[in-house]
């Protein structure tokens, strides 16, 4: 799939990067370039071929990620949860399914969710929480049984692509037992409310708007068909909680020495010793945060939420933040003044690119995993926070 | 005076703090912050006491400046080049104006438009143009005599305060010898018109808009009287084209660090050591910024234009720049993703923070000349481009 | 005094300069250059001028240390302790000896010691044990009163000058109450024994050895005549504890850009740009450390020990130490290899420069406490480790 | 043979590193590791099987050189000699030997060269001169044709290995015609007199010392039989004039990790967030440098000298030398004091750890070629110098 996947995200990233500066002043959602990754087919990445889908690894997906990015990184970024919903739902083989206790009736539901993305619809996430952040262990989205399903009650925020999916991914808590956190796929429609609360410095046509929820749903949209396997899953699969992200600013990081090329170039100032060494810095740190990134998605694939594998999501996310945030920052610096005009690639890069070290895992949390297994400890048992 | 106009300053910038996200999101001038400005006396400020101004050095300026700048750093912007127009015109000495055979009714002239700052009018720079920038060697905006005056045509840009002045200080060419530079005070009103061009990334309250000039000013509007004086001043008062904004950036660096310590207070985030590291790596460069921009201030009251304090300018100008954007980037960080929402103070100070290694000369310019005169060189004689 | 003293430390700095790759190389006590202090009367310098010394103020202090560095750091770095013994000695006043119960008969033994070194004897301090580094609260020597006097038994690391002073501060706890903690002023002389442990990668000249006591003194060395006085003047005057490095290290990043600029006007290099920007970068950056290190010592002079104070002195420590560091590094990149063979002064400065910010206070310590007070908090309450 | 070789390596790093320390402090030659290398075969790492080698590709010499250096980073960097040597001969295939006109009987003496390689010889190179540098272009030795031979006269400097090497690859200038630089291997014997100048900051243990040449070869020692290919053979294979330095300081890096983690832990001070920090992001630059070090090596076997070859090679260089020297510098830090003692693995690591930017190419020559690539330039047309 690669081949054909990796080609269409690059034949589409110009026209995004084309959309990409109204998008950002108006805090728009980028409703076209969704409308060409579903032309494309790259709504189905994520979905095995047996379900109409492309199958991808990990490994494509970030590459793909990365194309995407280098147009519109919000672009990426909305799509990425999508992947990320995808991916995962995929991930779940049939020896993991049986050993968590999945139920036949729940793969067929999964399933028809797969497919459904093949065919042209696409998820987002509704996870994160005022107070809570993105810890499935603070919660305070509940939900109930009922007679033929569930009902979910709560509040989401920084929920990408809210008003624009055709379903969320709902982490909620359940009202029986606080210990149990489960996952739904909530169908968008009536009793889901977006309140347009998003308008921030970077990533603006991303649409993370607030989304309130006091909704039923079918009994077959409780992920997996058995209550309390969200924090197993975020076990299994924190690149998904991850590393995903890290594709995305390493084609922002790559955006803006592209950006600040053309405008030296064409401005005759590509001569300048300290432009020239500002940009051969910067083609440094974002090689180096493309091949982690890379090295991070082979390891997925071979060994999803192995010890190791994780060190090398956490170095990708760290790199990927940090190096986007310090290559736009200098690249700006490089091309000068007439670059922080708004509606130049470079002065949009600069607001995107402060984002990735934010992301859940931070920077600084990413550092400091990284240093307690460099120590020979365990991040799970040593870190001073719950993972999750 | 200092006292006096410290005290002015440090009570208007909690006002100023007020009204800038209005400012910063509309990209409109702070209107009601230069009316607070005019009423505590502050157009002023430079001024020389005989002439109703609070004849304040540069030191106190810069002091003043920082004060104003953790308010709002786009109304110290705007300010400082009212500053530096009224710092300039007021440090011709006697000396000074017979060596440089300024007239005596060019003093007089010069004596009205302090004592209309004074008494309420403040001026605006109109010197950079697209192509040229701030170099003055460069300019293509020209002016020729007529029997009662001045005609000036030509396009500025980066005209902070456009629109909004009472008067506008314009560098042009002579038609009549290309390698005379003049300056003028060119009164606001017709023949300006000015082209809403400003809309960028940071400082977006100064209004640094486009002016087209076709105006016809009166004889006494050459400053100094005699023409070609232009390069002149800039020779002798490098401060007011360069160091002047380090005073605004130092105040951007120390507002990030409070709007930090702020909003990881309001959410009980003062324990977390990466938080701790930030803030006291940043309270550290913030403070040397800080003192190298006082140093830099006291060496240009007592020699102005010296070989050893234009390195303190340099100094003060390329540390400001370089702290406050990455003291800013830093302290997003430390704040984390609620901090990015639009109108949070640290999303505005991080756009802003950027700015200030890009004015001229840039941090890039300000380090190779700093470079060539530790290395025993001189800058003028030794740089890859001519200093103005 | 300032005159005097700082025209003696930049006369004798050449002549340490001559002398240091010598003692780098054989890890030698620098014995001429303790001549020429003693010569120069610099031993008195912290002493009051009515017991014979100079009287100098902490600021001044702070501009000779930095001078006597820019000739040899590890000369500075010895001397920094005599003048912290003597300083602090002498900075205690009547009103503060009557408010912590000093007998007189101990302020005469006082006077005595600083008459003595305003004459020509100098001391050294012990205070660093292995395990418990600089905490006073962690020590294990002990001393136990005799008939007449004192005895004590331990052993001390980091001693620098041993071997050599005339005299050494010793810390140690009181044999019947562990929590007391007293200091002594030990003759150099029998039950003193030097272990030649020091041979470090840098400051290798201060031979900072082990000192091994079993000792007795008279009953006049208890400094301040009462015992558990050692915490209360460490709270009192942080600054000999942590600031006075600083100044030390100000001198080694600036002799690092002296011997840069000198050796790349040697070889004609000093037109290369990359060269230039790493000059003007350090220039910069030590010329901020230096501010701030006389900034921090013009306030110890006015209010010691004040938290305000105490902020100065962790921010100039942090700088020194991280600025040193770093301009060493560069500078010696931009001199290139063969300013690394053994000899060249970039190659002593290198390993010189990298021990700043290990002294106590440690950067990453500094950087935590300013943290700590830029967050509103108290570094001795609310910081992870005890500060003494 | 990657299996074979690399396990090798990693069996015989702990010895290095065992031996280390000495080699380090008296300057004198890893004599022990170097019959390690010999007797696991390792000099014929590079040759190609049919003459009795392991035929590794680039790509298994780096990964070997980083294993090596994780032992002694000087050992690996005087074997990096070797392997250049080995691998360059062995890397001129027929149909290179063809274009470039070499005649039979010299590549039977370049295979007699390999052999005996593969049989326990190894080579140093003699290429830098004071004055010079290593640019081949600059060179002021010199040799001319004899009866039976050549003739060369001329001295060389850091010229690592001299005095323990079987023999030398030498660059000389032609006496007839200054533009020929041609390149002979000189066996070990009378006519080379080592001077024994090599006493430096780093990489202590590689007797990079001078040698001086006044020695006749036989005509079969001039490599390809024919003049003036030196220079070709550099723009070919820029990578082992390089990237080859590269390998080394990735495997420094590391060890500067391990090292610091293994002193942390021995004193339970791994729960420091500060020193996790510095852990954490050592352990992730480091990762990535490695990765650019493998990537490089793996397209320099797919296409030698490409220029997208180049950039990475460039890229694998700045990244491998900065890195190395951060990494190496936060450690010590980490570590604190004690680690500054002679002897400490950390102190060596410090000192040898600022090499790497240092060997040409240097880090900020990298930057600017990387810059001139990234903005579309060539740098060999473009740059500043001549790159040979």
């Amino acid at each position: 799939m690669t081949v054909h996947a990796l080609e269409a995200a690059r034949r589409l990233a110009p026209r995004f990067a084309a959309r990409a500066a109204e998008h950002d002043r108006d805090g728009s959602f980028p409703v076209e370039d969704f409308r060409d990754l579903r032309e494309a087919g790259l709504f189905g990445l994520m979905v095995p071929p047996a379900l109409g889908g492309m199958g991808a690894t990990f490994a494509e997906y970030a590459a793909v990620a990365t194309e995407l990015a280098r147009g519109n990184g919000a672009t990426a970024l909305v799509f990425n949860m999508h992947a990320s919903v995808t991916g995962a739902l995929g991930a779940v083989t049939e020896e993991l399914a049986e050993a968590l206790g999945v139920p036949d009736e729940a793969l067929a539901a999964r399933d028809r969710l797969l497919k459904a993305a093949a065919q042209g619809s696409w998820y987002a996430v509704a996870m994160s929480e005022r107070g809570a952040g993105a810890r499935l262990s603070q919660l305070s989205t509940v939900y109930e049984a009922t007679d033929d399903g569930w009902h979910l009650k709560g509040s989401k925020t920084f929920c990408s692509g809210a008003g624009h999916a055709d379903g969320y991914l709902v982490a909620a808590r359940s009202s029986a037992d606080q210990s149990v956190v489960s996952q739904f796929l909530v169908t968008a429609g009536d009793g889901l409310t977006v309140e347009p609360t998003w308008d921030a410095l970077g990533m603006r046509a991303t649409s993370s708007h607030d989304l309130h929820l006091d909704v039923a749903v079918p009994a077959d949209r409780l992920l997996g068909g058995v209550e309390g396997l969200a924090l197993v899953v975020a076990q299994l699969m924190p690149h998904w909680l991850v590393a995903s992200y890290a594709a995305v600013y390493v084609g922002v990081a790559r955006a803006a020495i592209d950006a600040a090329a053309e405008h030296l170039n064409a401005r005759n100032l590509a001569g300048l010793p300290a432009v020239r060494a500002r940009l051969g810095r910067a083609d440094a740190a974002t090689a180096a945060a493309e091949l982690v990134m890379a090295e991070a998605a082979r390891r997925v694939d071979d060994a999803p939420g192995d010890a190791e594998t994780n060190r090398w999501v956490w170095r990708a996310k760290l790199l990927a933040g940090t190096t986007a945030a310090e290559v736009a920052a200098s690249m700006l610096e490089a091309a000068g003044t007439s670059a922080t005009r708004r509606g130049h690639p470079l002065e949009r890069l600069y607001r995107d690119a402060r984002c990735g070290s934010l992301h859940p895992a931070t920077s600084d949390v990413c550092a400091d995993w990284l240093g307690i297994a460099a120590l020979g400890g365990d991040p799970d048992r040593d870190g001073s926070a719950p993972r999750w």
